[in-house]
C-alpha cells in the first residue's frame, strides 16, 4: 500500500495552511441572539448618546456659576422653581439663582449645567433649597454625545459581541445585527474497535468518546457540530461517509484513522474526491502528531488522532483556529480559553523541536499556585477530567525546571476558583518559592535558541 | 414617603446573605444537552476502562521478557504469528518467541504485556521481525483500568460540565446525566424615560440599554432570561409585574429605580408582597451602591441600579453569584470571567471603606501589559465597550499606585489577544518598568489594615 510521506509542520506553519479558508456567508441575526456571534460590519452611531444633558444622580439641577463658593458652613441658597418628570423635557429654562428638583436620568432643562447632589441640599421650604456644596459645570452630568457622538464607529467587523456590545447596539435602537454564519462543523469517529455509548462494547471495543467530547468543544467554540456517524475501516465507506459530511457543513473533522498504520484510511479516502489535496500531514506537538489537514473541493477537512486527548489537544490547537477564521473573527492565539500564571512542581522534560502540552492542575501551596503535571497517556480521557488546564513546552527547549513560572491554559476560566489547597510532597513544595515566582524564569537557561 | 434605612454591607457580607437561596430542582438530561450543565450527582464509574490491555502504538505485541537487551545494532528476532484485527480479542496465547501485528487501539492478547512500536521494528519477511529496542512491561499500553477504574469516583456533585467530562461520561456510556435545573432569571426596566429599543426616544428618554446587557448576561452566566417587560415609575404597576415575575421565573432582577430618590418605588414594590423582607439595601461598591436583594416568598429579588455600568458590575457580583448558587454549583468567587496580570498606568484613587471596579483596556508596552483606565461615568454603556476588563480596589486602601501590579477581570478570555500595540503617553509608560512588574505590588503600603 502506497503510504504519504509524512511531512512534519511546526504548529504555526500548520496553522498558516488555515488561512487559504475564508470566511463564511453574512447573515442578519436579532439582536437578542447575537451574544458572542461575529460581527461583520463596523458599527457607526446614528445620533448622539444621550440626545440631552442627563443627570447621573438624584438632586436639584442648577447653573453651576449660582454655586460657587457654597460650603456646608456657608451654603448658598436657590429658589426651587419645580420639578422635571421623568422621560419630559421641561419647557422652562432656568434663570439665575433658580434650582429644580431632578432625578437620576432626568433631562437638564435649558440654562442649566450641573447638578447638586441631594445630600449636599437642605429644603428650607417648598420654594428654597439650600446648597451645601459647589458643583463644577456638568459635574453628575452625562452630557449630550459623552457617551458616544454620531458618526463615531464603535464596534470594528470581526469583533465577537459581548453583553455591553448589545447594550451599545441597543442604545442605538439597532434591533439586529449582520454577524457571520457560526460554522457547521460535521464529526466522524472512525475505527472498527468503535461503538456508539448505548452499546455495551464487545470484548476489544470500546465506546465512542470524542464523539462527545469534540461536539462539546464544538458549541464552545460557537459553531454547529453535525453528527455524520461512525466510519468502519474501510476504504469506501470512510470516502462516502467524508462526501457526504462535505455536503452537510462548513469543515468535516474525523477521529482516529490517522496514523501511519496500514489502517489508515483517512489520506485515502480525502483524496477520492475529485478535487482534494492533502495540505499538511503530521504536525510537531506532542500529544497529537498524526494530524491532517486537506481540503475537498473548497471544504476543510480535519483529521484528528484517534485518542481522546490528542484529539482534544488537536481539535484546540487547529479546528478552533480554523472555525474561527471562518467566522471571521479577528484573532492572534490558538487559545480557546483563558491564561493564569502558575509556578511548575516539578521538572518536565521534552524534546526539542517539538510543542508539548502537558496537562496540569492547579494546586495552592501556601501563597503560591503550582502547576502539577497530570500523568496519564494520550488514550485516558481521565487525565484531561482531572487537569485545569496545559502548560505549553515551547519547541525551542529541552524541558522546563520545577519552580519555573508557567502560563497554564484553563480549560475553564471558572476552574480558577476550585484551585485546592492540597497537600503537596515536600520535594513538589520545595520547588517554588516566592523568589522563584518573582524571579526571571529559568526557561532562557534550557532554550537553545 | 417613608424611606427605608440605607443600611449599606461589603459585597461580602451581601453575598453572604445568599447563601439563603438553595438549587434549583434537579432533572435528567441527555448527554448531548448537558455541555456546562451542574452535576448533581458524583458519578462513579461502572466498570474499568480500558477492559483490556490496549495498545497506544501501531506495532507489534510482545512478551517484554523477550525484548530485553534488543538494540539497533543487535536486534532481537521474533516469529510473528498473525494479526490483531481492531475490535476483536485474539483466541491466541503469544508464547515465548512470538510477536503478533497489532495496531492503535487493539487489545493485546493473552501473553503479551507491550507493544513495540512499528517504527523499532524491521520485517525480515512475513513470519519474522527484528526488534531493535527493548520495551519495559507495558511499555505503550493502556492497562485495564489505567484511565479509570469500577467504582472510582471521577466527577463530583456540583461541577459544571466541560467537554472532557461528557468524553468521560461517553467512555462509561452514560446517555444522561442528573444536573440542576437552569435558573430562570425575570428581567424588568423600570423608568418612565425608558423606551424599547424599536422606538424612537421622545425628547428626555432613552432606550432600554439593560434589557439587552443583562439578559446577554444572563445567557453568558446559563441561565434563561425571562423578559417581563419595562416598569414606569407607578407603584402599583411595578408591585403587579413583580409579582408576576416572581411567578414566571426562579429570581427576579429589576433594574433601576434602586436609588434613594423619592421615585424609588422597588422597595416599596417589593413590600407590597404578602410574605417579603428586604434583605439588603446599599452596597459599598463603586459603580453600584443602591442595590437592593430582597425576598418574595422564597424567591429572590434583586434591584439593580440603572446606570448601564453600574448593573452589569452589579450583576457580576451579585446576581451571577446567585444564579450559581441556585444552579448548585460549588463557587468560591464572585467572578464570571478570567483573569489577567497588569501594570498600572495610572494611579487610581479610591475611597476606604468602598470596593472600586475601575474599567481598564490592555495594551502593550514593550514587554509589559499595562492596564490602562477607561474613564467615563457609570451611565456610560460605550465604557463597557471600550474596556476589556476591570480592576477591582479592596476597601481597605486609598487607592492603588502607577506601576502596581494588579489582577484584571477579563469581560472575555478571547480579549487576551485584542491587547493592542497601542501609543501609551511618556507619562503612562514611565510608570511600568520591568522591575515594576516583578517586584511586589505598592498596594500594601496604601492598605492601612
Amino acid at each position: 500500500m502506497l503510504k504519504p510521506f509524512l511531512r512534519v509542520l511546526s504548529p504555526h506553519e500548520a496553522r498558516a495552511v488555515l488561512t487559504g479558508f475564508g470566511p463564511l456567508d453574512v447573515e442578519e441575526t436579532p439582536l437578542d441572539e447575537a451574544l458572542f456571534r461575529v460581527l461583520a460590519e463596523p458599527v457607526k452611531a446614528r445620533h448622539d448618546l444621550p440626545s440631552f444633558h442627563r443627570s447621573t444622580m438624584d438632586g436639584v439641577a442648577v447653573r453651576s456659576s449660582d454655586t460657587f463658593g457654597a460650603t456646608e458652613t456657608s451654603p448658598g441658597l436657590l429658589r426651587v422653581v419645580g420639578e422635571i418628570s421623568m422621560g419630559e423635557i421641561h419647557s422652562l429654562k432656568l434663570k439665575r439663582g433658580e434650582a429644580i428638583r431632578i432625578w437620576t436620568g432626568g433631562a437638564l432643562p435649558a440654562g442649566a449645567d450641573a447638578v447638586v447632589m441631594i445630600e449636599q441640599t437642605e429644603e428650607l421650604d417648598e420654594n428654597t433649597v439650600e446648597i451645601c456644596k459647589a458643583v463644577a459645570p456638568y459635574e453628575n452630568v452625562v452630557r449630550k454625545g459623552e457617551d458616544f457622538k454620531s458618526g463615531e464607529t464603535l464596534l470594528s467587523g470581526g469583533h465577537r459581541l459581548l453583553p455591553q456590545d448589545l447594550g451599545l447596539l441597543a442604545a442605538m435602537g439597532r434591533g439586529s445585527v449582520k454577524v457571520y454564519r457560526r460554522p457547521r462543523v460535521a464529526l466522524i469517529s472512525s475505527g472498527d474497535e468503535i461503538v456508539p455509548i448505548e452499546q455495551e462494547p464487545p470484548p476489544g471495543c470500546v465506546r465512542d468518546v470524542n464523539r462527545h467530547s469534540l461536539s462539546a468543544m464544538i458549541r464552545e467554540a460557537h459553531g454547529t457540530p453535525v453528527w455524520m456517524g461512525i466510519a468502519p475501516d474501510r476504504l469506501n465507506a470512510l470516502a462516502s461517509l467524508l462526501e457526504k459530511a462535505m455536503r452537510e457543513s462548513d469543515v468535516v473533522v474525523v477521529s482516529g484513522g490517522s496514523s501511519m498504520g496500514s489502517r489508515d484510511h483517512v489520506i485515502e479516502a480525502i483524496q477520492r474526491y475529485k478535487d482534494a489535496e492533502i495540505l499538511v500531514h503530521g504536525v510537531s506537538v506532542s500529544p497529537g502528531k498524526p494530524l491532517i489537514l486537506g481540503r475537498m473541493g473548497h471544504h476543510p477537512v480535519v483529521g484528528l488522532p484517534g485518542h481522546p486527548v490528542s484529539a482534544m489537544v488537536c481539535f484546540e490547537q487547529f479546528v478552533v483556529p480554523l472555525m474561527r477564521r471562518l467566522e471571521g473573527e479577528a484573532q492572534r492565539r490558538p487559545y480557546l480559553h483563558a491564561t493564569f500564571r502558575a509556578v511548575l512542581s516539578r521538572n518536565c522534560p521534552s524534546r526539542e523541536g517539538r510543542t508539548d502540552f502537558v496537562r496540569v492542575r492547579l494546586q495552592k501551596s501556601g501563597d503560591l499556585v503550582m502547576a502539577v503535571p497530570v500523568p496519564g497517556k494520550s488514550g485516558m480521557i481521565s487525565s484531561m477530567v482531572r487537569a485545569h488546564g496545559f502548560v505549553r513546552i515551547a519547541p525551542d527547549c529541552e524541558g522546563l525546571y520545577k519552580g519555573d513560572e508557567v502560563t497554564v491554559n484553563l480549560f475553564a476560566p471558572w476552574l480558577e476558583e476550585s484551585i485546592e489547597e492540597e497537600h503537596l510532597s515536600r520535594h513538589e513544595a520545595a520547588g517554588g518559592s516566592a523568589g522563584h515566582l518573582l524571579g526571571a524564569s529559568e526557561q532562557e537557561r534550557l532554550s537553545r535558541v
